[in-house]
């Protein structure tokens, strides 16, 4: 038996771990670290910081492996992500059994909260034989988001939808929406908005070293946007972004 | 000049507190605790215990104060909380300038994050004079939810709206939305909804002490949840709960 415990780490600063992150922690057996490239080490670096710091005195131990890569190229979007979530778990079989032969408990860092904009949950699902899995909420980005601009979310009693890059893009502003949280967004898709009467609210990194934050109408920012994303993306080889868009009110 | 920090302590369980919310309380010259009457004792006492716990060791005064209580009678709602909140920053001005005459460093405790159907932030805003307000994202009631279930808030690629049981039974179900969470629902809006083809989860209680959960078929667990959440605030003199609706793949 495994018991898998996704713990929610929050948005990238150390001091966004809950106590009950650190507990979960601490009560594993294992902690699986995947690597994910060049492009991801500093995330990888963070996980093992945040380790160094709070495994300390325990005895649970640290297990790096490496993850599969997604194909990109593949035609179908949604095959493509089902195609790679089985590659996943089938990796995640073996370091588990390799890691705890004889069963016992496995811990995985999930970046912000294991809920939102994250395939932990869904690929510890497919894992066969007797696996249990419990969550540790995190702090999400769009916290992060809101309370580096110190803003709030919804406007009173109003509702908000959150959706992806792509959906923007695709779809256009959501049907009734008046608050858009984007992410998972890799390619500006807020220039694929009509900007008269929308402001941005834009972080890069948010709630981690190196918080970049924009704000103001969509017509005049998105611009500054582009430029600034391009170039904090070539100064730290990634990026990840994540932005609120509101229709000014009448 | 008042330093104000709105700090999020996330859903109600002490260990669900970060370290960088720790850390914003530590730095406090005072902490300001709302008593909100009878029915919501038991969130002053939950914020006592926290300060109880973490303050140990600073100088850090905590000062209780009463809040003015809406008039839920007001005909038009978002006129009545524009009122409401007005009188809670003259409330706050008051117990600021009292405990900090000469200016310093002030922390509010809020539930879950500040900037989620809370409305600490608004408040701060309309505070008059030099005022600082700086922001310390929580763990929300929505990530306690789900990992209490287990689930994930979006479907791959997929969108979800946040909204309120008001806009829920008043607007009925979101154009176009999959997935549809609902905060702040006194009356169990769901019941407005066409069940065909609709799952719940529903939690009370979420991330705190006592939570209790209900999932399925809407059509069939309707009514489980109708019947738990009265004995629940029966039991409890007050009830805090939340759910996400989610369409059947077809």
């Amino acid at each position: 038996m495994i018991e898998l415990s996704l713990i929610g780490i929050g948005p990238g600063n150390p001091r966004a771990l809950s106590l009950q992150a650190i507990d979960a922690m601490r009560a594993q057996d294992v902690i699986a670290i995947p690597r994910k490239g060049a492009a991801k080490d500093d995330l990888a670096e963070l996980r093992r910081a945040i380790c160094a710091e709070h495994l300390r005195g325990t005895e649970t131990r640290i297990v790096e492996f490496d993850l599969p890569v997604r194909d990109a190229a593949a035609p179908d979007y949604r095959a493509g992500v089902e195609a790679w979530h089985d590659a996943i778990a089938l990796c995640w079989q073996r370091v588990l059994t390799d890691a705890l032969p004889g069963g016992g408990k496995a811990g995985f860092l999930v970046w912000g909260d294991p809920a939102l904009y994250d395939s932990t949950l869904r690929i510890a699902r497919r894992l066969p034989g007797p696996v249990s899995v419990r969550v540790i909420p995190g702090i999400t980005a769009i916290a992060a988001l809101t309370a580096g601009h110190g803003i709030a979310l919804n406007t009173v009693g109003g509702s908000f939808t959150v959706t992806t890059g792509r959906r923007l893009r695709e779809d256009g502003w959501p049907e009734g929406a008046e608050t858009v949280v984007v992410m998972l967004d890799g390619d500006c898709a807020f220039r694929a908005i009509a900007p008269e009467g929308v402001s941005i609210w834009w972080s890069a990194f948010a709630g981690m070293e190196g918080e970049i934050r924009l704000s103001g109408p969509l017509s005049e920012t998105a611009p500054r946007i582009v430029a600034t994303r391009a170039e904090a993306r070539a100064r730290h080889g990634w990026i990840m972004d994540i932005y609120l868009l509101r229709r000014d009110a009448a």
